[in-house]
């Protein structure tokens, strides 16, 4: 399998049979796609679509945990889009992966109305929010600099076919910000999850699922705890399925 | 004191020297208004309005809990109006409470910018979304026959200077309505506390905070949680201030 890798690049195991492709010195996948991924469990006849892939985390999490038969990346920097092909190799997946090198606001990449399910861990600092890093893959997956929040939502609305889901994980401080980028875009916010620390924190994190078309009604779930007594939540390790491999 | 009350009213104490009036069969105050109260906290120097303010539990919690010198009430019906005043007349606090009656969508009941904090306790339910009270005071405090959900939130953008808080109370499953109808008049969501049960359940009621002409920025608490191995939880108690009385 070594033949897929480049220099300063890895295997990851996110499954047993599943393994992602990471730069040793990039960005690497957080806690916050496994959520996400998790939280939008596209089922048997969906057919989905990632906006801004990176390595193909999404995608590959979601071949290794859900029936979904027709899975699309969406990743405009070519050296990670590359990389991400190769991760789809390296595990077999290419009849239910694709990756496509874009930009995910350009019209003529994909046509409208094709996916019912849109899934977004998109950059969650605003331009001059924060440190601003001088490597693309880092800078274009933490800051705002090419795809706002705005254009990720406009671009899923675009995509999804009426009644379909977008998930997407953000920052509790973009919350308001999510909500109304989704309604002004017809997406109605159905599913809110807070992901925190245990049930007394203020959480860290936020899913959040709007439905094309959908009758306004917010349901607001029990909060996902990451720790329980000092370790992991139980409903942590069910997600990275560490009962199953024994980690 | 029995002559402040008509008959089929009743005092019930709210804190030591603080009682409310109450009609024995109609709408009661409930956990929703002493949660708003203890969230809006307004300081010495704030002047407070209540929107819809019913018998003035609101108005009463803030007099005793606070110390606001200036705390306006504002009912639409007559009847809950003059209930209200006889209660600011029988804990002596005829001057730091003024009780209006009135309807808050009449521009010409008060003057705009003349508030720093304003709360509002609004009727969940939309109309024909349940069961609708024969009762005037219980169908007006429970369903929007009257003023909605945007009527309030213009109504606090009016009334409010700039830079003055808004906070108010409602169900999970208006949060998406709520930010947007804040975020269209002006007021930015600022401070988001979910109130559940406990840490593992899901919330039955929001507290939100906006500011007028806030800058973009939410900001989620830790939840408020009503129990704690199976009894009051140390913070519901705290706010009910059970401690002091012994209760």
């Amino acid at each position: 399998m070594e033949h897929y890798l480049k220099p300063d690049e890895q295997f990851d195991e996110l499954f047993p049979n599943c393994r992602i492709i990471q730069s040793r010195g990039g960005f690497r996948y957080g806690t916050d796609a496994v959520l996400l991924a998790h939280f939008a469990s596209p089922g048997s006849r969906d057919r989905h679509c990632d906006l801004g892939c990176g390595g193909g985390i999404i995608p590959l999490l979601l071949a290794a945990t859900t029936p979904c038969p027709e899975i699309t990346g969406v990743e405009i920097l070519p050296a990670v889009c590359d990389r991400a092909r190769r991760g789809v190799l390296a595990n077999g997946l290419e009849g239910r992966i694709r990756i496509l090198e874009g930009d995910y606001r350009d019209p003529a990449l994909l046509p409208a109305a094709s996916f019912t399910v849109v899934t977004a861990n998109p950059p969650y600092q605003k331009v001059g929010a924060g440190l601003c890093s001088p490597d693309d893959e880092k800078r274009l997956s933490r800051t705002e600099v090419n795809a706002t929040l705005p254009d990720v939502v406009a671009a899923a609305a675009r995509l999804l076919e009426p009644g379909g889901r977008f998930c997407l994980v953000h920052r509790p401080e973009r919350l308001a910000d999510a909500i109304c980028a989704l309604r002004e875009r017809g997406l109605e916010p159905k599913r809110l999850r807070l992901v925190g620390r245990d049930g007394t924190a203020a959480p860290s994190l936020f899913l959040l699922e709007a439905l094309r078309g959908g009758r306004p009604a917010l349901r607001i779930l029990p909060p996902l705890l990451l720790t329980e007594a000092g370790g992991e939540s139980p409903e942590l390790r069910a997600i990275y399925r560490r009962e199953e491999t024994g980690r």
